[in-house]
């Protein structure tokens, strides 16, 4: 079913109600990656689950998503399960499955937020503005990439033909969905999976790379994410280290008027 | 049952078979915190159920502990289910339960691990070796302080009658098993969660605080574990941002030579 005015990213994460209480979805071509559908997607998929639900209690603190095993185009079921709830923290388990088969295993925190004493330890870069760089061309390799207006202040992927010297594993991006779209979590929690693996930064060749499992933590509660609107978040992305087929990589979005919204970790296989 | 010759650590994360292919564990005195367990031991006892499960494929490369529930002291089961295995990874989902409530879900990602190009783009701190710094006296409303050796860098516990005017959420610290014990993936996964609650270090007052969700990835393999011993490791721990309720944590476990050995990252709930 598809719907004249719903945005392609609501169209990827949305979800019916199946047998037994689980949930149905289907990857979405428009955010197929080079094999399978791209994984930041998949997470937002996965925590539109707990979002939808009707035991749902606040507002997504943190979600952990591993990538078990490659999922297939076509459909999928989610099972979110409410394994415990407290005064003001709920505890969700869910499992992505395609013929019985599990291929994400997933566990969130959602919570009732007050205020509190707060301060912002990290800071984000200085960067020129998002309408002052250029747009990144779409890999065409990776169509989920068109649905991202993504302005690279560094850290883009190399030149592997004449490749500089210095090369890290530093990126600073300027991410928002295409067609523009307010940002809510389900579309940050997909944001911070939208950062190449730091391995085809680092270095000046292609290797089979991928997700293994992603944390992501949400500093912005649904206040501060309306307010960022449609506008383009900041990201910063770096590894600390490569060794024995994984990395790890650490990312920050930064929201309006120097908002950390969310800070997000993976750890990633890579081959060579 | 006790061995003469097992350490502490050993003992508290001992599990043994159960009923319906479950484990059955207790909380051990000697890792007391406040208020039940500390988080730590507790990452470990659930890493363990994995470590030593007959099915286990490779090492850990990642694990996420999610505290849902408050853990009373005395026995508790777990389930370690491993839900996908891979011809090099495996998948596992492991939940702690007390009277059949849910206090701890988890997943663990193990890996066989082979050479790959390799680098360590983070890098640890310049300091005075451990042995030059005195070791911080244990907290006693927290027990588990007693298992380790901590000499602090900069950012232990302020001064609470006369802070310092320039507090900030950073901790250097060197910490080993005391009694010293041989360091390996269980130990290493409760050293991941010795640090103080970034906002008991940030704010010169003490608030309620406690870790909700916790991951740590595994850089090193058994043989970097088996090669640093029980010598002290050096650990950095930073917040990004503290607000309505949470903030996280970022944390680096530094081995011998300069080996990056993990970097763990958690949310943690405050009061005020």
């Amino acid at each position: 079913m598809t719907h004249a005015s719903e945005h392609v990213l609501d169209a990827a994460i949305r979800l019916e109600p199946a047998d037994a209480g689980g949930l149905r979805g289907q990857t979405h071509p428009a955010y197929a990656n080079m094999v399978g559908p791209f994984g930041g997607i998949i997470a937002a998929t996965v925590l539109n689950a707990a979002l939808t639900h009707p035991s749902r209690l606040g507002d997504p603190v943190a979600l952990t998503v591993n990538y078990a095993g490659p999922i297939a185009d076509g459909d999928f079921r989610i099972e979110a399960v409410p394994v415990r709830t407290n005064r003001s923290t709920q505890h969700w388990s869910i499992t992505l499955t395609q013929a019985d088969a599990v291929t994400i295993t997933a566990t969130a925190v959602f919570a009732t937020r007050r205020d509190t004493w707060s301060a912002t330890d990290a800071g984000a870069p200085e960067v020129p503005a998002a309408t002052a760089l250029p747009r990144a061309p779409a890999v065409p390799p990776a169509p989920w990439t068109r649905n991202y207006d993504m302005r690279f202040v560094r850290g883009g992927l190399p030149d592997r033909e004449n490749p500089p010297a210095d090369l890290d594993s530093v990126t600073w991006v300027w991410i928002r969905d295409d067609p523009p779209r307010p940002l809510d979590f389900a579309a940050l929690a997909s944001i911070c999976d939208a950062f190449f693996p730091r391995i085809f930064v680092r270095r000046p060749r292609w290797v089979p790379a991928s997700t293994v499992s992603i944390t992501t933590y949400f500093h912005a509660d649904a206040a501060l994410l309306a307010a960022q609107g449609a506008e383009p978040v900041l990201c910063t992305a770096r590894a600390s280290h490569f060794g024995r087929g994984y990395h790890d990589q650490a990312a920050e979005i930064w929201g309006r008027d120097g908002a950390l919204l969310a800070t997000s970790h993976q750890i990633v296989y890579y081959k060579e």
